[in-house]
């Protein structure tokens, strides 16, 4: 196939993005994303105990097709969920999709976002699919991460590649942010696109793993949502082969694509106005560090420190203090853009000024460590805390 | 002693608060408290891995008395923590307080709120204690409730009493309030004062079961700060004795007074326009109650939903989704102010318009009850998500 050029889209698939009505504003709220031929499919899925309809039913198409699918249907505006013909409308979605293309029903994967609750007319997303599926391009691809946007200011879309040549295959990705400030049940939706061919059981554990090293980092826990999807297709087109003896390159690959897209995620949180990267050093356990980044970065008072460009690394102390992890206090060092402005858990000597200065940028590094020498490490991302997050979603209905 | 009167403070209790030049505003910020007789006392601690030196220094004095203290001193502006010399202040101020009653420094309890890691200068509070102690006075109750204040906007002090007659005792209590919005590291304190005589094994059983039901239902987790702490003192002075066999009026009304000010707290959390009480119901156990209850009540969109008066059930069952707990939500019930708002998972037919009529006033109930006549159960309490929670954080320091 030549050689993988960079910001390429993976061979062989097509997507169109439209307006089926859904929102309250006219702007498109729905997607459409077909490979050219069957592809190998694999699902991260919340684990809420409230799952909507989309969901299950994706769930259960993959395990009744052992992992494969033709195309996704995406929609915003309304979650399908908790409402009573939830089951009809993701029915219908799945059957009419699949009429377009001459193929099982259990072979489109679904997923919306949006409001709980509300009315979904069941026809809405039926009668839009046609008109979609004659103007599939491959141009549409953002048009598609823009058509699955709730309350993000940017579409995400990030692409990647693995090997060269002969060997190369391309991987392309969308991310639908979140609330995010504290994930709660804000949706996040990602759909990941490569040409390469993987068996069905081998592209779940990769997903998986990329989710647990990118979208897992970037929330308490994804899975809170009604919601939350990542899919994963591979279609093949490119003729290469990615088998567990040639997985690394191509898993490091999907790891960069998926933590480009939650750090995406991250950086647009509702309200925020910057992203911080939370590393937590010299645990035992790799889990007792997220552990602690996670409640450094859920912790609305380092948060609010975060927005008001302040070195609080008292709070952050204290946020480290309250994970259940126990640790000596003493041994503690806290880093604010790599400079140390707690040490043994005591305030550090550093200029003050001049790290509230740093602070003031969109990125802003936070760095835990305890001495000692132990392995645990984890790397985590957030984002500040600001006014704009109340408003957002003190309003979201109204 | 005569019969007991509502409103009434303990006897043989004195109190003093002034200014020892610990707030940058000139403010009262150290209490002081005193028993005119040896008590008998308990303590409830954080459970953070960081802990103030005062925290540290009060749970050892408990255990080397066995439960005996004539004073505490409580200061705000500073928590005295983590700092090279926040044992020092601690020891100062224990030993200088003890000097002036003629006791052993570890009937001394002590505690502190204020900004963590900032310098504090070790005479501060012994050289403003001999003033305060000249001044010791029972009118001077409310002013320490004010004393020891953050960010909170009024003090909050609550009375009660059990018993009638020749067997009344009064109780009395303070509580300093948090953050509290999510409840972090926002420090809270609470000193309460009984005149009954309690031996110090069933005071602290007692006053652990009842913060258990208030304070430890008002927070995810009450110990999450460095610098958390409950006192109850028992000075006998009302001559009567509370044992095993007539413990249970007493615990009813520690329990109400304690309630009481875990309410207050919530209702005054910061930026707070509105307190919600937050009742499950239906769940195996009370655990997996205070469980989900403590999900929706720590959910920002529910609280965000709470600011904007938007009985928003989508988002309450949504949080009750993901606090681990598996629940089937077709059997799920949302009510709010009374109104079932979301039956068996679905929107139940309400009056939208009144609903949200009723959340515009400053106190909103919210019910969760999932069908099938399970016995657990709890209740409690939060306050709506404001943005001047956003300004008083941000600009804490500042």
């Amino acid at each position: 196939m030549g050689e993988v050029r960079s910001g390429e889209l993976p061979h062989g698939y097509r997507f169109a993005a439209g307006y089926a009505g859904i929102r309250k504003v006219r702007a498109d709220d729905l997607a459409l994303m077909v490979s050219d031929t069957r592809a190998h499919a694999a699902g991260v899925f919340t684990r809420n105990a409230v799952r909507a309809a989309p969901v299950d039913s994706s769930a259960r198409f993959l395990r009744e097709t052992g992992g494969v699918a033709r195309m996704l249907v995406a929609n915003a505006g309304n979650a399908n969920c908790a409402t009573p013909n939830m089951w009809a409308v993701a029915e219908a979605t799945a059957r009419r999709a699949a009429s377009l293309a001459g193929v099982p029903h259990n072979h489109v994967l679904l997923a919306s976002t949006g409001v709980i609750g509300e009315p979904f007319g069941e026809s809405a997303i039926p009668d839009a699919l046609p008109g979609l599926w004659a103007g599939l391009d491959r141009s549409q691809f953002e048009n598609c991460a823009r058509a699955i946007m709730t309350t993000d200011t940017v579409p995400k879309v990030r692409y990647g590649s693995a090997g060269t040549g002969s060997t190369g295959v391309r991987l392309a990705g969308m991310a639908k942010g979140a609330g995010m400030i504290m994930p709660d049940m804000a949706t996040m939706l990602s759909f990941l696109f490569t040409d390469a061919a993987i068996e069905p059981g081998l592209l779940q554990s990769m997903l998986s793993a990329a989710v647990d090293r990118s979208f897992n980092c970037v929330t308490v826990d994804s899975d809170t949502s009604t919601n939350d999807t990542v899919f994963l297709l591979a279609n093949g087109a490119s003729g290469v082969r990615i088998g567990r003896g040639n997985a690394g390159e191509f898993q490091a690959a999907l790891d960069r694509l998926t933590r480009e897209l939650a750090m995406d995620i991250a950086r647009d949180g509702e309200g925020a106005s910057k992203l911080a990267e939370i590393t937590v050093e010299g645990t035992a356990t790799n889990r007792e560090a997220k552990t602690i980044a996670m409640a450094i970065a859920n912790s609305p008072l380092v948060k609010t420190a975060l927005a008001g460009a302040d070195p609080n690394w008292g709070r952050i102390l204290g946020a480290a203090g309250k994970a259940g992890i126990p640790f000596n206090p003493e041994r503690a060092d806290v880093f604010v853009n790599g400079v140390r402005v707690c040490a043994g858990g005591l305030r550090a000597k550093f200029d003050e000024p001049s790290v509230q200065r740093t602070m003031e940028k969109d990125e802003v590094s936070i760095g835990f460590r305890l001495d000692g020498g132990r392995p645990g490490r984890a790397v985590v991302w957030t984002c500040d805390f600001t006014q704009s997050y109340i408003s957002i979603n003190a309003d979201y209905r109204t």
